[in-house]
């Protein structure tokens, strides 16, 4: 992993701004087409849409629109110099320097999962209609902002589970660690009824991420404030994760789940029972905060883009908001490591390694911290409530890259490609 | 064990009602005060109040107003021979042939258990005011009607779980065996949440004696009717099985416990949760039924004559009165005996071997089969949550009669007293 | 249930030897034959080799070598007189007094019952050889000693579980309720190492008639012994309550059984582990002991014998040695009842009432207190490891017959008969 | 982190040789005396019995045994050039370049860590004596071998469960994973008996670090040897691990683990009973084999040596010899991570965020990957099993520096100390 501190603080020197420069004009014109800096960050993952790019006094901003435009050495210079996306890209100072390549892999990663159409849908929630076959979409978001998108990332789905992991590092940000797990434990486990205890030897939830402790988790969330204006809050801080991307809460989902909602108030009424809660709580009100936090829609795109803030350890990489603190993040990420995957968690954790939250959508979202948030969506289930073409992807994906919490990042002797390495 | 339908069938001959007649004058005056009936009346338990004996046309009821009128021989016959229960009384023929000696030793155990202060009081309910030292009564019915009242039986408590064994006879009969258990189970356990699976392997409760199993029986009864009327239907059942006696619901009761009742809402939501119950039930219907009818109030003299009626197999003592079949009371005394008193249940089916079911404002209602009913009242609870003195009263009580499911009847190596002998 | 104390020590009067006399020898010869005697023994069920009859002093023993004897009127009066067997058969006086009655109902359930061909023989014990089909029996032996013989009753099998009650009630014997019962609970669970706890919460066994309780409570059976007097010591006490009938140890089941004794030495370490033994206990001994006491061969009517004398309350039915105390067999009669079954425990003391130990060979052990003994025998096997005919048979019984330990005795609302009933 | 394998590969430069010897020299005299070599390698934590310095033909091995040589230009450039590790302790190029700072913190945190004198020594075991204060040590190796050493390190203590995780590694690495992990599971849990599951839904123990897991795993290590080659086999293995330090037997504390070996044999059987283990299993093998790998006894520093292995992803950091592959140490570090702490584990895993197994003597061995080895060593243990100080020391350390699985590399948000900088 470099060190992006360092990269990031140095200056481009002279020499280097023209070797680019002749690199991009060498075909002996002296002039360097705008299209041909426009193609290069296209092929570095950086949207044209990037805010970093457009913003209203930029000068690349004001260059795109005419592509046609050529740029002389020293108009190029003065890009490079103005604009620290374009001169990074150009050093391949990007977190992933080899973008193109990455996409390739990941384009045929992608391509021999889509083969596992194992796994039932659940019918209990709303889906978008895909005309027969299930969607099927991955997106990728790095640090920098850099993207690639995969089959179906039109469409939009309820992230459900997924809000646990944000929730719960929204209610760490604002009530602090020592506070919060007061009423919640960081202990995997727990999900199962019938299978061990139901909370843990203080009569608390397990951890943040089952249902019990999600429920105690989102009760924190601005407890103060009406039911509406908590789900904006919430709402406002996955936009913010985003890049402002809007999300919309989805009333039909919301519905749909509040029907089927006996587990959920059996795990209330069991915590209001063991003191878990303060006396006065309101159970309709936790549960159906929860679960209307379960029902916000999000597309792939920005899911990934959410997670990439977190990979990001809290700031969003497109618009620099420093969404989450550090240690928010380091224990989000803890906490969808150990817990983020139901059942199959433990698995997860030993054969793929990464921190991930899934949802009964179908939407899982990883992170791979200081590199890149990840969005997969396919919503047939396995047993345990994971995506069957999500988990596929997941373990493909490791399999290829030296991503797994504890593959070697300087020694090669697991065969695997290194995203980071610039490979000059 | 008598065959008791021999016996009632049998006339009284001319040659043993002057027996009778003679031993009662045979002071030399030929005639018989109406008071020496009272007090042989008295002795044997039957109260000056039984309606056996105060029918409007009873030659008995006429007598009684006036104890000092003289009856001689043909006088008295003709008493013998109208009143049944004057006649059986005389001859011994009582299911309890010597009652007053079995009162004295009822009194005797009733004493040596007094001191037994141990356990706490659940003051989450509300309690009678008895001035200190908490209250403590037993009273005894037997299936003839004859009567034993001991301590503050003129205090009344609300039943509580005690509810859960008449709910399930109401539910047993009306809905028969096979419908019903298709709905809970008969195992003993499942008393609680942490320990073990709290449904069964087919996810129903275990027994109709635990709270879930008893939310599930009571939801049997008369469901097509209202609250109100539904609650007017159980109490109805109880005032059956006492003889006419008034019960009474008591709000407070119902209050205290609705405001502490989140186990049963998630023991109720996990039921539904796992399709116990119908789609469209109502849990806070299911809840408050439940807890309504722990909140009817008894007097402890009417709860023994509620138990008589279980010992009688359904028919109550005082009025006759068919209340429940063989086969209902047959299930109910076996749910009883194995589940009848929480966790300790096992304990008290080896230790005491009587079907009982306690409720945690202190009473115990105990059924000895073909015998007697009988009820205990002492608020003061032990972990399990029965009471303290109400346990110890059982343990005294089969230490002293051969009242055990497997105490030997007519072998006395034991050594116990068996109350059925007539001793002649 | 009839006053049998006050019965047997009637006289019988002269008025009742002639009237019995004339009614067997009405036929105007005025001699009764011998065979006319042997025939109403035989029709009672009592048969010819029992060893009442047998003394060596006997009247009827030496008469009935000599069958075409004719007895006149004062010959019979003597053997009426001389013996009480005797006397009581013609009487009515057995404790099933209409025996023929009583067969031909049990006979036709027999039948009814026999079509249950389901379940599974664990085939890694040895079993008789009954070319093909497998074996079916049933005998009754009642606490008069009147026997009933169904089926295939000459096998034997290897008692298994069965030994479970009978080394319970020994070690009862021995060593008394208090301090037994300081290693070993009372109540019904533990049965499955999965569900629950494998320990009650004083990390004890939770009841004698479950492997890890069963082990404890051999372990307490003459301690200071050596392994083959241990055993000897408990067939010993099996053939004191068989009548002095041989039983067999049978080595090839206890091989069979201790290869597979995985369970069983996973439960005694984690008991030892918990401190439930002593320090120095040999597990393996504790193991081995209790497995040989299961690999005892019985013949059915012997089986059904030693349950008479658990019925009959500690003495043995023919021979009158008292082999248990009334309160050993009143405690083995309580965990029979809430354990004796495996997991089908509670439903079978639901639906049948009876006290039972059933045995993984196919046996099934019962007991009607104060009536009679039942032995059951059939292989095949439900999913619980009681005998699938065993159980069917158990429950066709008490739906004939007033059996459940909570049926009415005299009250006939419950159609059933009352094999106790003189019915004259 | 820095790219070690760029590093390392690049040659001194003649200017940069230059410079340093005119640092080393700048007082005038043009000439470096062999101790100050001496001391700049001691101030980084290298030792002076380093194998890779004293090699027989090493130029530094002859130079040390005359530490008033003094070197001039040429000489100390040649030092340079033939000794990497000289070369890089001066280039500041050891994974913790300001050793002399790391080692004050470690220090400092020792210090206050050793207030916490809690806990509860296990006296089942065999002890070090320490004259009253229980013993405390701390000893830290990184994957280029710089030692620190805190404490009573030279006490030697018995693995115990740390045991376990070197286990999986080596069966893991004999064995494969999937052949492995066919008979032991990934997820974490499973420590207690008597809640939850004691094996998991396919009757495997849950993981390799709890015992059952433990005794599965071990059993497949060349199970084909006799007892003493096996364990010859293992403690060759730790020697590996240790850069070829010797590792004792301690037989005194096999044989008071084997007295109350109890739990495990309950294990052991019930594994086999549910078909674990192959049919011919030799129970008594399995258990006393895992428990004579846990009376392996080791010195701290030789821990923290073994530790480093890991860290270095398998390769003996003085050594250099592949004791492990890269993905057996992938799979390792999961397993530790998760499950490694017993009941603690996810707490751990989430306060510390580091790979860690501790055992029952006192002892915590910790990876920090890539980077270096930990030990601790306090026997006192909290009611987890884990000492005390051990994880006061761990949460300590990872409050200081960034070493939490996700602290960040590049923020210094976070405010902790990286010792991988250079700090230029």
């Amino acid at each position: 992993m470099r060190n992006k501190d360092l990269i990031r603080t140095q200056r481009i020197t002279e020499a280097e701004s023209t070797a680019i420069f002749n690199e991009l004009a060498k075909e002996g014109e002296g002039l360097v087409p705008v299209q041909r800096v426009k193609d290069l960050l296209s092929t570095n993952g950086i949207s044209s849409e990037d805010p970093r790019l457009n913003g209203s006094l930029s000068l690349y901003s004001r260059l795109q629109k005419e592509p046609e435009t050529m740029l002389n050495q020293s108009g190029f210079k003065q890009l490079l110099k103005h604009s620290d996306l374009v001169k990074r890209a150009f050093r391949k100072e990007l977190v992933i320097p080899n973008f193109a390549d990455f996409r390739n892999d990941v384009k045929e990663i992608f391509r021999k999962v889509e083969g596992n159409t194992g796994g039932e849908i659940d019918e209990s929630l709303p889906h978008p209609d895909t005309g027969g076959d299930p969607a099927y979409a991955v997106s990728v978001c790095t640090i920098d902002g850099q993207l690639l998108q995969l089959g179906n990332h039109d469409l939009s789905f309820s992230i459900q589970s997924i809000s646990k992991a944000v929730n719960y590092a929204i209610a760490r940000e604002e009530v602090g660690r020592q506070k919060l797990h007061e009423h919640v434990g960081v202990e995997p486990g727990g999900e199962n009824f019938d299978v061990g205890m139901v909370l843990n030897e203080d009569n608390l939830p397990h951890n943040p991420l089952i249902n019990s402790g999600a429920m105690m988790t989102a009760n924190f969330i601005k407890p103060e404030m009406g039911m509406d204006d908590r789900l904006q809050h919430v709402m406002q801080v996955w936009e913010d994760m985003m890049g402002k991307k809007e999300v919309e809460y989805k009333k039909e989902s919301f519905e749909a789940e509040r029907k089927g909602a006996d587990k959920n108030f059996a795990l209330a009424h069991l915590m209001k029972e063991r003191g878990a809660f303060p006396e006065d709580t309101d159970l309709e009100t936790v549960v159906s905060f929860y679960l209307k936090c379960c029902a916000i829609e999000v597309n792939i795109d920005d899911l990934a883009h959410a997670a990439a803030t977190l990979a990001n350890f809290g700031s969003c990489p497109s618009t620099g908001k420093k969404v989450f603190k550090h240690d928010t993040v380091r224990d989000t990420l803890s906490m969808m490591l150990s817990s983020g995957m139901y059942d199959h968690s433990g698995e997860f954790a030993f054969r793929v390694g990464l921190p991930a939250k899934s949802g009964i959508a179908g939407g899982i979202m990883i992170v791979v911290p200081e590199l890149m948030g990840i969005a997969v969506y396919s919503p047939p289930l396995d047993s345990h409530g994971n995506s069957v073409r999500g988990v596929a992807f997941c373990e493909a994906l490791v399999d290829r890259f030296n991503l797994h919490k504890y593959d070697a990042h300087y020694s090669w002797e697991h065969g695997k490609k290194d995203p980071r390495k610039r490979g000059d």
